[in-house]
């Protein structure tokens, strides 16, 4: 980056961007992200550390749909926001987002996903899993979610691009 | 977790599954994830950490399919992988997977994940965004996944659940 700002030279000051954070956000069809919230806690043992709700509250609404709760989990932060049934879904035509979960008990994190009500997807396998390599189990969830459980991914930086 | 622990007494001694890092996974159809990493550094800065390959290589192939790269953006890890034709889509019915990049500067975010080849989608809004309020803006990138560039989420902290 220092390189290409002396290229740059005079000509054009860019300041790099700098971003914060990132965070996943996982849109579920409203009202089912209070639903979702919990399956996270007891699935993933996710903390919330937070929770906006949607100022306009609609007259056919039983509950506020919620903007975005936020879940605290293996120190990241993803969130969960109710889309209405009026709002464009997000389509990828192939391919799609998964949520790689790491963990050292990869049995015992399938057991407790499946136990709160998801749904595992093949057995756990060790070969050429979607990550690192290692042991990989796959759980969806309720709301249509892919969690990829697997041991942590120890062999990435032996990896050159 | 601890009253649970004792209401369970010795009846069935329950670990909790520690979770060591959650990464979003990008899915990308086969072999465009070397140009997707390309885009995520470009677009937003982000660092290649690790990349391993598809060990087998079919001979139909150009390129080896990447198995996993891990790109570092924002002090977390996001995981970018080709996915084969004949894999099955994972398929969200409504809703899906946006990642929120939280920036001091969201024009300027925008404007250079546009100029890496990202597609603005609607104007810069500081309503009711889908993170916590603040100003937001919406990309989509070659590759079908939605980046909402938003302002730091600096209201959570207040919001009890």
């Amino acid at each position: 980056m220092a390189q290409e700002g002396v290229q740059n030279g005079g000509a054009e000051k860019v300041e790099p961007v700098k971003f914060t954070a990132v965070k996943p956000q996982l849109l579920v069809e409203a009202p089912k992200a209070a639903d979702a919230v919990q399956f996270y806690k007891s699935a993933f043992g996710a903390v919330e550390v937070g929770r906006t709700l949607h100022p306009k509250r609609k007259a056919e609404q039983e509950l506020p749909h919620i903007l975005s709760a936020q879940l605290e989990l293996a120190g990241s932060i993803i969130l969960v926001s109710d889309i209405a049934e009026n709002s464009t879904p997000v389509k990828i035509e192939r391919g799609g987002c998964v949520l790689c979960l790491e963990t050292e008990d990869v049995e015992a994190a399938v057991d407790k996903a499946v136990s709160a009500g998801g749904v595992a997807e093949g057995e756990i396998t060790e070969d050429d899993g979607a990550c690192c390599g290692g042991r990989v189990g796959k759980v969806k969830d309720p709301y249509g979610y892919v969690w990829l459980i697997c041991s942590p991914a120890k062999k990435c930086s032996d990896v050159k691009a």
